[in-house]
């Protein structure tokens, strides 16, 4: 059967139908009365989702496009930035800094937990002479279904005066997060995650603190320079082409969080992630990162059954019901499967996807 | 009346309904088979467009994202390039140069002329210490609506020894550009162009003299960087989410242009051009680039006739026709307009453009 794909991965995930039919509109010129308005109600709207009150830059990108564009903004060559990574998603913002000439130290931590403020904050505190201009994390690591403690650890950041740059692809819209009220420096997103919409788009907002960084950078190359984006953001439109389809996409998407509010928006996938966890302890299964404290609401992380492996869950899933799941990533791969609950996902969802692995493992087992 | 709309602007250019209805399906996961499948035909057919044997790398970005691509990957700081310039998007690639540490040298003409190869041969020759790393040039300058001669100007930048980086955004598809057979070491275009898909996408394609230089770039930065793309297409997919649904539609129009041709799609842009050019002069207007062999077939300049002013015409035109062309832009804002003949236009739509052209001005002399 065709076209019935419930796409349960973190990201692209599902997007709404009305959202869909915006994307196959005759593209609106982008230099035009029409178009500006759209884009000043997406612009408002983002910085309401941000939670912030600085502007929110859209780049035509995708989620690393807006990762790069937070360093290469900031970083001049020989300047030191300390990564703290908790798996792939942490440990890109390593590499990025590195291909811009900066010196990446990593505080790692295993695959599933978390940083330790404490351990930030004394590595911090050993810095006694402030060479480290930037310190990089991710809210909920894509890899494994962790989540940092964002708040606190941008607090700590905030007190040593580093600037903070955040990684909020799989977050922003599904988990809540306080740009200005947490001190956050620099927050990036995208656009095929918590905003319901195909890929594409990325977004990025900075603090005035970042901003003056920034003004000091050497190269911080064309594309992605922020101070072309803010200017502008200031005449109602992007300085270059952007993908007007799936702004308009945006648009519409934006409206739809609005209407369900966005505490609601962040409760359904609160609510969501903890049926789903909940329902697959039931099960019998082992989740990866076991303390809901430290679990993202965004993706779930979860071990196959003894005897079953993780590409016969996927392929039941997927030939049997039309189910996406996502593999593991780099060393978690055949080791985990990850669940997305992020964006235009309900309850149902849940209930199906479950009933859905319930009856694959079933079947798996039965063929052992 | 709603939804008439007739863009002839130099992008974004009309798209094709099967185009447009691809967009609205819902994305294909970009970790799957399937969607390796629509990529690597869509690789195969950007290659016989861009008539080249090298890869064409996609990058979610726009236009301009390319050309910051192009040299971002290619420039250390304190490199000399030699920028020739006739209009905006000339002068972009000096600018974008200089964001990465680069001097830029400019080689400008007024606009709506082309560089004299002789003027640029004369340059190169007096480099003998082969100081200039790259030189930068546009074929279809969007802004004038002239065309340089690629063939030859790539010919002498060959013969110097230094790399020639093309602005291909608003031509690749609509003039003949041939990279390989002309030694064309870097080719930049846009999706919203001659590849009659909604903006959001740019294409890259690199010769292996590119990619050596590119080897030498100490700081080549992350999400564009040559290397990622080159090893993603090995395996059939892109280093970061692709913006899947432009991608499909992608696929869609490219499907579209090899049931044409190529020789035919661009047989139909020079025809189609050259009969507006002699429409318009037959209308008694003057066309800013006057000599048909420097005309690009892509976007048509025009002076309003005396007594008119560009912004009534383009009133004129939007109100009464639903009809847009684009403004100058910069130094030529209100002193000439724009008429996009790009990716899907038939003869059909220029018989229509004249017609309400000759409509708009006739209304205008009569209430001046």
């Amino acid at each position: 059967m065709k076209d019935k794909t419930l796409l349960m991965i973190p990201g692209p995930t599902p997007v709404p139908e009305n959202v869909l039919l915006e994307m196959a509109k005759s593209p609106v010129p982008h230099r035009s009365s029409e178009f500006s308005a759209i884009f000043d109600e997406v612009n408002n709207d983002l910085k309401m989702i941000f939670q912030t009150r600085n502007d929110v830059f859209i780049f035509a990108a995708s989620g690393t496009g807006a990762m790069d564009a937070a360093l290469s903004n900031l970083v001049n060559p020989g300047d030191k930035v300390l990564s703290l990574v908790i798996g792939n998603f942490g440990e890109r913002w390593a590499k990025i800094a590195e291909s811009h000439g900066a010196i990446a130290e990593r505080l790692t931590v295993p695959n599933g937990e978390t940083i330790n403020p404490e351990v930030l904050k004394k590595r911090l505190d050993e810095d006694v002479n402030k060479e480290i201009k930037i310190v990089t994390l991710t809210q909920s690591e894509t890899s494994t279904g962790a989540v940092n403690d964002v708040k606190t650890l941008c607090k700590i950041i905030k007190e040593h005066g580093a600037l903070s740059v955040v990684d909020g692809v799989t977050s922003v819209g599904a988990i809540d997060i306080k740009t200005d009220e947490w001190g956050i420096d620099v927050l990036v997103s995208g656009s095929q995650k918590g905003f319901m919409i195909p890929p594409g788009l990325a977004f990025l907002a900075a603090s005035e603190k970042a901003f003056e960084v920034h003004k000091q950078c050497k190269y911080p190359g064309f594309y992605f320079n922020w101070s072309s984006y803010k200017k502008s953001l200031a005449q109602h439109t992007t300085p270059y082409t952007p993908a007007v389809n799936l702004v308009v996409a945006l648009h519409a998407a934006l409206k739809m969080i609005k209407e369900e509010g966005l505490e609601n928006v962040l409760a359904r996938h609160r609510e969501n992630a903890m049926l789903l966890r909940n329902s697959l302890r039931q099960m019998g299964l082992k989740l990866f990162v076991e303390d809901d404290s430290k679990a993202s609401f965004a993706v779930t992380s979860v071990f196959p059954p003894d005897g079953v492996s993780v590409p016969s869950i996927r392929k039941v899933l997927k030939d049997d019901f039309d189910i996406i799941v996502a593999n593991g990533q780099n060393d978690l791969k055949d080791k985990i499967f990850r669940i997305g609950t992020l964006g235009f996902v309900s309850e149902r969802d849940i209930l199906t996807v479950v009933a859905a692995l319930q009856a694959a493992v079933k079947k798996l087992k039965l063929q052992s």
